[in-house]
């Protein structure tokens, strides 16, 4: 089954974005609607809406929904700073938000419409492209949450193991609870039951002991911003999964659409890192585990140099090293956009 | 400053084993007295007292208190196999009873007191080595509790960091929360705060990223089982943290009384590992996160090869690679009790 993470609410009421209210999954799977700047920033800023592609349609619509409250020319420009500015490693929203004021301004909502399709569109071709690589039967891990959730498609790295399940790969997936937001434990596992791929849920400081004690396959995660150097920003504790799967020989795939490449970063080094919320790892939910005055060092993203990734799914196929010239070849091919039929 | 953790309390009134109930860390520092037998087993096996020697010495004070309260032979062997019995996975514990048992029954407490100075002194003895190998300045990384909390005496590998610091190193640590039960975000931040030494607590999986960002000099854990290859057991996670440090060239130490060797393993492929209940990876302290109905891979420990490890600091010095000839060698000295004074 899929299932729509983000949409444009024009039942004949307000104009609204919707959304699946993600700090609530597991438990309930609640349609929320934004009906105002506010709570589209908020939904942003506080993971209602969460993973960088799914981001950005989400911050498309909100741009239409701006624009259609806010007549005023300087009252939408505050409204758009404010999206665009609602997280700061997600390139994928400033591109979306972009992209958008690039048209005229009654064609807003028409363009956020396409680049929603189109994500849908790039996202099956991921999964295809990605599908291949998966092993034929065997362990595969993941990090976080890449699927229909985090995408607004059908997913990215999940989208990846997914479609390798559908046609017909054994696969065995261990999802990392991902602290401290745990999306591998409240969405992973929930997305893997509603595709009926088996899954099993570990400890992120479980991985390296998994990869040896269950002969994991093959790595695959999702990125947050790639630099043409194949360096990607990824959530936090991706890299240290990089590494132990090179320690064991396991290859480590990152799945994103193009639009996550910064072609403008030559390598990590320039990738600004979210620094989030102490409170995050003082505690999960309403329970506290440590002292309140405690000091807590929380990275929302880490990078993960170009040379312990073995490929780089996109919508175009798989880039292999070196990146310096695989990567910035894919600035060359047409949209995909237009691959689909349309400019 | 410093805390007993366990004590035999006999200020006048009833006597009892006085011990720090964990359970409660880090909101309360309860100090808690065990008056009759049923308490101290429901001490040790609700885990109010943990890590191996802090029960160990528990213990030794319970059997004291036993034969105190039960002067009829047969009324005391029961309390002795419910004393034994009360976590049957602990080795220290019916090392310790044993060793008491050996003893006549007058001398019971005087064993019981020695058993714990031997702690203590065994404990000093890995901080003073251990201390010697912690950077000038700079951070340093640990795992999990190694600290008085833990043994009874003033630690292991977080005695080896405190030490460092009251020497005047200018250490800062970062510590792994430790999921699933947070033993580092509530126990080893706390006892952190306590003797001052500068402290930030970070996500398992951020640690990889640390050692990067932080400048991290050091990665020191402790060790539940050592085999003579160096093949570390020890606390889920310590695996990947190993092979993090390797990847960014820092020395990674274990702290260990010689007691955690087992000079019968050759090597780590022989070390058995606790799987614990799934329900610990599904949830955070009382907030559930993952579906209720999603397997989990719950692994207490791994193991690290040796060939990880720059050095092994147990109380007669810093161990150092090939593990297979300097770690057998140590099976060949004195008793720590006997370099203390007594046999």
């Amino acid at each position: 089954m899929t299932f729509d993470v983000v949409w444009w609410a024009d039942d004949g009421a307000l104009p609204a974005v919707g959304y699946v209210d993600q700090r609530k999954l597991p438990d309930e799977f609640a349609r929320t609607l934004a009906t105002n700047v506010d709570e589209v920033v908020a939904a942003i800023a506080t993971l209602g809406v969460r993973g960088a592609p799914a981001i950005g349609v989400f911050g498309a619509y909100g741009i239409a929904l701006a624009r259609l409250l806010h007549p005023s020319d300087n009252d939408f420009a505050r409204a758009v700073a404010r999206i665009r500015n609602a997280r700061p490693t997600a390139v994928n929203l400033t591109w979306a938000v972009d992209r958008l004021l690039a048209q005229p301004a009654d064609r807003y909502l028409t363009e956020a419409r396409a680049l929603h399709d189109e994500q849908r569109a790039v996202d099956r071709a991921i999964g295809e492209h990605g599908a291949e690589l998966m092993p034929q039967s065997g362990a595969v891990l993941t990090h976080c949450n890449t699927g229909a959730l985090a995408t607004g498609g059908s997913g990215t790295a999940l989208g990846v193991i997914i479609e390798a399940h559908a046609r017909g790969r054994k696969l065995h997936v261990y999802v990392d609870e991902t602290r401290p937001l745990l999306q591998g434990a409240r969405l992973t596992t929930f997305e893997l039951a509603l595709a009926g791929v088996p899954a099993t849920l570990i400890a992120d400081s479980a991985a390296a002991a998994t990869m040896r004690a269950k002969d994991v396959r093959a790595v695959i995660v999702g990125a947050d911003r790639i630099a043409t150097s194949g360096d990607t920003a990824n959530k936090i504790g991706t890299y240290g999964l990089a590494i132990a799967a090179a320690h064991h020989g396991i290859p480590f795939y990152v799945a994103a659409p193009r639009s996550t490449i910064d072609f403008s970063l030559r390598d990590g080094g320039g990738i600004q890192i979210e620094e989030r919320s102490p409170e995050e790892v003082r505690g999960f939910g309403d329970t506290r585990a440590a002292p309140a005055d405690v000091a807590a060092y929380n990275p929302a993203f880490d990078v993960t140099p170009g040379h312990l990734i073995a490929g780089i799914i996109t919508e175009y196929g798989v880039a292999r090293p070196p990146y310096a010239e695989s990567l910035p070849d894919l600035a060359t091919r047409p949209a995909f956009g237009m691959l689909l039929g349309r400019s």
